[in-house]
């Protein structure tokens, strides 16, 4: 059992840019940060453009940040929407199937309630739900970002 | 989301043997029955001898058959001892991990949780109801079956 990469980088990235808030992040960044491919990276920040739950901003000095707010991108949605069809085993993928006993093989439905389970726990959860520990995961990721304490006056002095 | 090809291979072996019944089969005849690497099954082969799911007979003539009867042979039992540890992303492996923020990151948990979701309804079926069309996956694997009414008198003639 195991999460696609395509998924996997998904995710990864819509948290590097959940921590980032607002501020524009490049692919080699990201990238460097996760000690991923580059190349893999683009094709999966292409899709989250064009499912537009990230936005992109051409030119030097540009990037891509958050179109939505954490609490408003959902787990499952966007593993849904990065995989189109899941495709558990070949057959779930009738155009590529070669497996013979396709047809009649009683594990198909089996597997497709079990993904429907899997899925329904994404459902519950959203980017915001990922990010909980946000300067941990800035200081792991390389991230600096302002001290939200030094931003407002302490209430106590 | 994809189960692993280990753990897609096994399944379909103990399909195959489950059609089968009691009769010897070997890797050759379920490689070419479904259309993949004898290469790739013999792994998974030793591995269900090794669990004791699968029983082998040695030598000319020999092959391989169930250890059990399909009813008793549990599929999120299998799924876990052929995989020993399910690695949904890398940081399941934490020996193998090579992701920055696992010790914070918020999605481990709820992989975890969702991941349980999907064993937990593997957990309620056994090879039994995969093989419920039991004549018709022995048409599509090319295996030929006795024909249960012409070895037992029909009751009505």
């Amino acid at each position: 059992m195991q999460l696609t990469q395509f998924s996997d980088y998904a995710l990864r990235t819509l948290i590097y840019l959940g921590v980032r808030e607002g501020d524009l992040a490049t692919i080699e960044e990201i990238a460097a940060s996760y000690g991923i491919s580059e190349s893999h990276l683009t094709k999966v920040v292409h899709k989250l453009g064009r499912l537009g739950i990230i936005d992109t901003v051409r030119g030097r000095g540009g990037g891509m940040r958050l179109n939505r707010r954490p609490a408003d991108i959902n787990i499952g949605a966007t593993v849904r929407q990065m995989e189109g069809n899941l495709t558990i085993v070949e057959c779930f993928d009738i155009e590529h199937n070669t497996c013979p006993i396709a047809p009649v093989c009683g594990l198909t439905s089996v597997l497709a309630e079990a993904l429907e389970a899997f899925m329904a726990v994404l459902d519950r959860y959203t980017l915001a739900d990922m990010m909980k520990e946000r300067r941990n995961l800035a200081g792991l990721l390389s991230i600096s970002i302002e001290d939200d304490a030094r931003r407002r006056p302490a209430i106590r002095s």
